[in-house]
């Protein structure tokens, strides 16, 4: 496992990487999230795409260097879309992240989820609420469970599970990491959730190692979050200052902040 | 009828249970607005939620504290989802509010929120020739006149009227009251409005004298306009200022700025 | 042709117009563009309206005073309201504007651009890619070329083709034009295309000589763009301030910036 410092260095590798190749990531998300998590990855310097018009989508997906498949809105149009990308996806070896949201809300989604842990998504990011859903636990009893559960079912399932909250925790069914990065005003910015979730994405397409890739882009995107809340003097501001970070953001900065372990 | 001293205490109790309590505001909107009322709604204190799935839209507002209904995009499938979502929201004796945007432009969909009036709704939430268009005058002559067909309109139809605009007006058919905050640039932000209604609706859901609930929360979100108006440079930067200026919105600045009469 | 002081000149009337008149302007576009491309119009004293729903698109449309047509997204709904949005527009007489996005990534959507603009728009806004593809070139050897091709895809078409990139290129056909304002940082910033396509259509209707009216508004926007650079700390930060720079654009800035020959 690295030390915390080599971590740094391989996020500023990925970061480097990303702006160098300007990878293009497709993403099936809500309507409420797709600007948000365009800018985010241009700010990053990814390609976002967005379509899910059933014509398209294929041609789109098979141009991509990575998939989104966010559940943010579950209706039988994304549905389709859903199906066509991954058939897409699976024809290039593509990577493809899930992102569950909302699925403790609504039985017929969470249903769709778990059929989707069967299509071998690289990384499932997630919060414990839907976590819990996903995996069909009561709840879960502290930070320690919740590590241990995303190990579980990461080996289980043959995927990476990258669960998000004050502390990330990720894990691929043998290794775990612990994210202390971040800052509470992320979670009142709405899609800032999908948009880490892009972020990965577009990690995934440049560091074949997907382990460390979603370590690197979560832990980025949480020092991007604590340098924008220095200045912000509310959600509105720090919506905007996040980019700005991610887009400023130094091997220094991460060097400085990361706290991996 | 409270003081304006009072109002501005309960406008500031209201925002304070928002924020403690994070009621569940579902949204059926058009897209143009949903990003920015789920930021404004999540600045607020309150958790927002989108879907306008058939599947899972019922789920939702079971699940959630509030209702808002924006005609802002009237095709079927938004027709559809209002359905379900009423009726959901009848079995939970949910309040929910009705913002009937641009019906003077569109027959259809005026005759649709002349529909949807005759379902209940604690509020709505519209302009001047929105109104015209619900209640089928040529036009409004000044301010007097509208106050009295908002008074007139809310008696008739069991609702509360919001007619907002450089002054606001609202009338649940016995008081009225007269509401001079705000901001010029509000009108220049899109989805300003439909977000003002979203705040409507969440204060619904922690005062039950949905009067005073519509007041206090129309009148806070001016404030937050006149706050944010300081600083902004333009349209661009206001839309972000006055998110932040909702998320720090005292009870002294409700005070020395809230004009209800 | 006008000389570079007097297309300043023309611009900042142009601005003045659209200030005074707001004029509406209907958009087709995709979700990720409609909360920018409605926010950049308001800034410029333009209206936008934004519906897509079948029952309700022609009188919209009909009550608009320009058109934009933007293929960010290609599904059958939309198609749809391309058809009765044209309708509407062929009617009304409105000058309308075609952006081709992405057109070059999906064989369908190139095709249905190509029979668009048999459909008399009075401009195609577009970037090289999608020019050749729209056009069916291999690909463009430099920027005279780009030029030249413009100016005769321009007259075989009888449109205006505005060519956009580091430098614009503008032609009618007869006459053409290189604009050399803007910012790298557009680029970065999802939807700003799309959003300076809309105000291209909000120029058509307030300048009758579409060619002026689309070099003035390019122009224009770059200028912005050169303003909204100087304070801004990265994408996020820019995004805003070309909003609040384009609302409070003036002749000076116009005099002293704009790079048209």
């Amino acid at each position: 496992m690295p030390a915390p410092l080599e971590l740094a260095d391989i996020a500023a590798d990925l970061l480097a990487r990303l702006r160098a190749r300007a990878p293009r990531v497709h993403c099936i998300t809500n309507s409420v999230a797709q600007a948000y998590t365009a800018n985010v990855l241009l700010a990053a310097g990814a390609v976002p795409s967005m379509t899910i018009a059933p014509g398209e989508i294929g041609a789109f997906v098979a141009g991509a260097d990575a998939l989104l498949v966010n559940l943010g809105t579950f209706d039988q149009e994304r549905k389709s879309a859903i199906e066509a990308a991954l058939a897409a996806a699976r024809d290039k070896n593509l990577p493809w992240l899930l992102d569950p949201v909302f699925i403790e809300r609504s039985p017929p989604r969470a249903q769709f989820a778990r059929d989707l842990v069967g299509r071998a998504p690289a990384v499932v990011r997630l919060n414990a609420a839907e976590f819990a859903s996903l995996a069909g636990f009561a709840s879960l009893a502290g930070e320690d469970a919740e590590g241990d559960a995303a190990l579980r079912y990461a080996k289980t399932h043959g995927t990476i599970v990258a669960l998000t909250g004050a502390v990330d925790r990720v894990s691929d069914g043998e290794r775990r990491m612990r994210i202390a990065n971040g800052d509470p005003l992320m979670g009142l910015v709405t899609a800032m959730g999908c948009a880490g979730s892009a972020l990965v994405a577009a990690a995934l397409s440049v560091e074949a190692d997907a382990f460390l890739a979603t370590v690197a882009a979560l832990a980025a995107f949480g020092v991007a979050g604590e340098l924008a809340a220095q200045g912000a003097r509310g959600p509105g501001s720090f919506a905007s200052a996040i980019i700005d970070a991610l887009y400023n953001l130094s091997r220094a900065d991460l060097r400085a902040r990361m706290r991996v372990s």
